[in-house]
């Protein structure tokens, strides 16, 4: 996966409903998405025609299979979404496996919904900072069959930790990803942000801060 | 695990509350359970003092072992809830690792929270059954690396379809797992249902609904 | 009412939305529903014009009158809810009136919703399992003018218990009703569920299971 | 029931707390309320230690017999709360039987449940105001066997329209009744309203005011 | 703005939605209005298409200004709400700016959203009557620069309690500031209610009542 | 206010519950926050005796003077939370008021309530980014009289643009302020994260990453 592919990945993504967490209740039995509703409005999307859903909707095939990590972060992400599996439509759930190479890593970001990663291969650190607790960071480097929850809405690590490659599958308590990574926010905002508030911000200089604005960061 | 295991298990795991899903949100970043609390509120657990928390509170070890499957069921459920991971609270999430011997099978059930099924190795059946469509019944024989989502509150099928071994990860979006097996709800109520009105509801002989009260469901 | 009646019924009032109980809160003062809508999304149905409006939206009559029992259930279910009465949309309330003969009963059965049960006239056994007590059962024999709280969720029964005719009320806090009969779950699946797996799960041989999955009910 | 008599039980009911309708969902099977407990959170009380619950815990007897109507509004308010009930606890309902003698009516109010009116003898008129519709009024008299269904939140009006007596039977949706008497809030509020205020507010003059906040209103 | 102007934006403001406070997450990033769209549903509006959004889509300007106040309540009240504000919608938040002439105040009334009062300018008695305490009335005279909270649900008070004239920003957690005028809800209801109902209600004999009805309360 | 100054405010808020907006709604008239109590729970805090209550919980005095600026961020927060009006426990608002230097910011920030922010004096710019829509800046800046939503969850800009002295007032739908320093969270977590990784996650060199780590970000 190229840089612009988890870029496209993550808007996509997003695009299907960057989501608060812990989603409404389902109020049908299913309720399989409609994917070529023009309709757009708060809360899980259309309903497609009950007649016409079939076992497919709610099936996905491929998890076991690393994705391409072929791009700056070293990183693959391989989303089980609503635009993969319609069926998961007002079920408030959603699931990635992440392949890393050796040094990949997901940019820094905060999502809100939870996630349970558990390390199927490798050594991976995942943590988050509590601002509650003076942004104390809470982390652990995983290995197989090791599991962490990360808290919705906090500030969150992903990182090979260890020497080889390693994958993972991160499971999160919305229909929609509802991914923020913290510097495309700031250096990749589009406009740009004022540099000389940036500077500021970062208590970095207005070059470094310009320079940092005409990089990639999805 | 033993028969009694399951049922310890199970009774254990609903005791930290069977739930409905989709969990109220946070309201503060963590809120690691105070197990020790007595008290007993809707909603999640006490949270302990902050100052107590370590990296450990949110971390579990050893879902890549299988469980103890010696039981009629011939199923191992290893849980990763509340009561293990207690930084779990709050958090709307919790999962389990399922083995099944051949033959072997998870009694038919329902929960309140949505499921995300993820095979592991050899070959699971995992449907469910929609009222809302005359009782029509979806499914698919899940092999290594198939999703399958689950609804909430549908009744589901979770048994080996293979000739071998097999093993899965489910994960619910709620801190608490929420079982009901429907045969314990009817045939293992104490105390016991009116037999004579089993017997019209199942459309069975009374001798067959009492000789059923007798067994263990659970 | 036949036996495809109480079917119809279920199916019809199933298929204008199976819910989970506890709906969410209106935003509208009224939102009378649309019944011609096609769009089907979570949560209540789309408004109607309210210019349109009428103070027959919001009425009922005739639930003083019993339904005809005349099915191998021997109860009668008259159902208010959205699809007669249209202004129950978005009020997260629906009620029934039960007829039941001598021997009546509704099928063993959970809805996401819970249920205050009042008894009219005659005897009527109603109660509850709770999984979180190892399958304890909770009853009550209703006479005239006695109430039952069903909780959300739970398998329950609801049989008449004496020895002439007994009617009631059933009001759930969801505009759905929201029925899944047990036993039509399991051996009333369309496609089947396999014979040999229900054998296993009922502790049961699999031509009494074949047996019974020829039968209805629904 | 004396005038003290409707006063005491709508604080009463109020104090077990006057609740936004729509309660959130059971996290446990059961919890029933710990009448006794000082802890006073938002939401649902807490629950009582599992093992002293019994059947009696939800059920209550006599809602088939009319209470005192032998005060100011003749009108005898019979409520099936957590109070007496309190196995309601956390279940999103509750209900009340009223009886009017002729001329007998509840004073105007609103509460933030919903409510279905289901008329048991005599003739009752219950309607309800909408603001968004620049406060037209919905409303019907209601006969036996006849339901209305009053919207959350809307000022209501429930009144005996026959010659006879009447009763019937209200149900909520949430656990705590919730009544605001419109003219209790306004003329019966401790310390006084300022009464030219008053005035100006009702277009009436300070002495009919004045006049009105020595009279009782519950 | 004249009497029916306060008229027009009270329900204006309604029509786009008199809501429950509190209203449910958003589930977009944004999701601004779609002001065109005949769709009615509960909850937030429908999103206008995200490439048509601009800057403007979140902005109000003229805070700063009083409103006219050539009205009989002598009040006015400007509103930042959806209308206005498209993209205010999903975002559980709504404004008001209010000003006061000597004598001037706003009819008691109540709304589903909590209230933040914060006086600019003069004096303004902000109160509110809990059912809860037995009808207490709690208050405070703010000036400039001073802060009352008005709990959600409650009948309240806002007035000019001084000699000068008067201006304050309300702001209500709903993105529908949903305001139910007490007076209008009794006195202006099309159709009128029974005159002699109101009287004893009131506690005022049937002349005065049908004077009431007469006027205008809105 | 120095910097240790807005350090403590921000986790003294924080420690009253970094929330999630958009809270459960009330269940009582009142619950105002016991500020004493020991006991720790998702959702709001518990209410004291409803019998201490005074006018005065409800208030809160001041908002009109600005803070002292004299900081590093030259930004004064004064903070209407519960913990300085009780009162607003349970009732799902908060608000500050704002007083920039000349070049003065708060820091880039998210938090999971939705913001009114209303321009006083002087010109803010307030800006948000858009994971969704490709990391989109929207922004204006505002003068007085001026208002901005900026939608709950997203990282926003909040900075004096202007020459002069600026000073605004934000409200937030939540009880909980819910702040979280995207800078406080990358290099003030503690224990520190790898530099190293920092170093790739915002491609600067190590030494440049250490450095950021030894300064203060709160």
């Amino acid at each position: 996966m190229s840089l612009s592919h988890i870029q496209l990945l993550i808007i996509f993504t997003n695009l299907l409903s960057i989501a608060s967490a812990f989603d409404p209740r389902p109020t049908l039995d299913i309720c399989v998405a409609d994917l070529s509703s023009p309709l757009r409005i708060n809360g899980p999307m259309p309903c497609k025609d009950p007649s016409t859903v079939t076992d497919n909707d709610f099936f996905y095939s491929g998890l076991d299979k690393p994705g391409n990590t072929s791009n700056p972060f070293r990183v693959a992400v391989t989303t089980v979404g609503v635009a993969v599996v319609p069926g998961l439509n007002t079920m408030g759930l959603s699931m990635s496996r992440l392949d890393f190479e050796p040094g990949g890593f997901f940019p820094l970001h905060y999502h809100r919904s939870s996630e349970l990663h558990v390390a199927l291969e490798g050594s991976i650190e995942v943590g988050f900072v509590t601002p509650e607790q003076n942004y104390k960071y809470y982390s652990k480097v995983l290995n197989k069959g090791d599991v962490f929850i990360v808290p919705a809405g906090l500030v969150h690590v992903q990182r090979n930790a260890g020497a080889g490659e390693a994958s993972s599958l991160t499971i999160l308590n919305s229909q929609f990803p509802g991914i923020n990574i913290i510097t495309a926010a700031a250096f990749g905002a589009k406009p740009a942000m004022d540099s000389s508030y940036l500077a500021n911000n970062y208590q970095l200089d207005e070059n470094t801060i310009e320079n940092l604005q005409t990089k990639r960061w999805v």
